[in-house]
């Protein structure tokens, strides 16, 4: 197992490369993981989301567990939708409730698959070697928009706005998800607990059966579904999403406008 | 009113610029748009679609002749789904029938926004002002995916495969689409000739409303959304969308596993 992590650097540049006691070990990018040499304290740099996925694909209705509690078949091909870039934070970057939406903002504790190399009609063996390794995801809602037209379910928008796909901390490499758990706390409440075994279809099946669709790239990501327990956030509240093995990812929801000065400029700097 | 392209050049370097009488005069790029000061015949390239958008933002709904067909109410705000970057293809290259899908494979011609500057929360003038120009949009669907599954609607899926987003052959700058016509042409014969007009989201509306919920980036594109008279593509068949004083938009249908090797060749190059 090997800990990969994103950076920004003082001068503004990105840095990416193995995380191991408290050092940055360089590599020119995950999609061509060389050492470049330099090792750089982490102290000195400011975190980012590990990757930045051209796309992130976003299944639903992924769990046994969720499928039975929602009384819905499972599904015999991945049900997605899509998460755009823009919408992507790391961990400790606020989630903003959009203004002029004052409903409900929901959560989701999932597995997010990272991919390592370009992916089109791959078999179940060819999509294994293709995941670079995961990371967590919280896939945020605005649950009240989703059917709100009734003619037209609004996946994408409700999941679609800036600051709702928080991923990180980190993508672990190697990590054996096969008897993992994850958990989701709610202000230090743990809201979710669910064995990633449950999953229906697994990580190496996802990314066959997406890339007969369509083609994944380099730092494309796949967030795996959720299971039950899914809930509500406040404004204020601090949502964490954990894997052991992989580490805990911490997103506060601010209240529209209420984004401190800090927190907007280093988003606007990760952005660039 | 300014014609831009995007071209291969026989380096396997990618040009963009203006076009004129057969030239190419090259700028920086659509965010840059500064000239470089190199003339280039564009007879010696090949061309690519106009813009690689990061997402494309496509409507449902914005044409009043179709949500009266439909019988459904006018939305009150922008009704989208998102195609990934990788359904995009330009002018001339084939839509590829997804491997294991026999079903069928509807057209839509619509009108592309493209955009030029970074744009979050933008009122209407701003919009206005990040519009970069107007291209042309073949917003290709498997439409027997879309209601597959009785509890998800897989907009993203059925819309989303490689070779789905035919875009092109240009972006035209400053092109008054408040008096023209979209035509579509099946094999020839004329399927689809509405009034832009008739829209429900003026262009500069669009790119407001939905920059407050998703910040929108140079090249992202928005597909305006299409009115009556889709219908479906036959294997070997050839749609050709169509705006006088943007151009003509043709792809063909290939079977499964049908493309020529030159084509996929093209396609292979084009994708680097």
């Amino acid at each position: 197992m090997d800990t990969w992590m994103r950076f920004m650097s003082n001068d503004g540049g990105v840095v990416f490369g193995r995380v191991e006691g408290g050092y940055l070990h360089e590599y020119e990018s995950l999609e061509q993981p060389v050492p470049t040499g330099a090792v750089l304290s982490t102290r000195a740099l400011t975190p980012l989301a590990p990757c930045a996925p051209g796309k992130v694909v976003a299944l639903w209705n992924n769990f046994h567990a969720l499928a039975a509690k929602l009384d819905k078949p499972v599904p015999s091909h991945p049900l997605f939708l899509l998460k755009p870039a823009s919408s992507v934070i790391g961990a400790g970057e606020p989630i903003r409730r959009p203004a002029g939406y004052a409903g409900k903002i929901v959560y989701e504790g999932e597995l997010g698959i990272v991919i390592g190399r370009r992916c089109r009609n791959a078999s179940i063996e060819e999509a294994a070697q293709a995941i670079f390794g995961y990371t967590l995801v919280n896939d945020v809602t605005a649950a009240d928009l989703l059917n709100e037209n009734p003619h037209f379910p609004q996946w994408c928008r409700a999941k679609g706005f800036d600051t709702f796909c928080c991923i990180g901390p980190a993508i672990v490499s190697g990590f054996a998800w096969q008897k993992a758990h994850l958990t989701t706390t709610l202000d230090g409440v743990e809201r979710q607990n669910y064995p990633l075994a449950d999953m229906v279809f697994s990580p190496a099946e996802q990314v066959s059966l997406i890339s007969q669709d369509l083609t994944l790239e380099p730092g494309d990501m796949i967030a795996c579904g959720t299971s039950v327990g899914v809930g509500s956030i406040k404004d204020g509240a601090t949502v964490t999403v954990a894997i052991e093995g992989i580490g805990r990812l911490s997103n506060t929801l601010s209240a529209a406008g209420a984004v401190t000065a800090g927190a907007a400029a280093a988003a606007e700097a990760s952005a660039v």
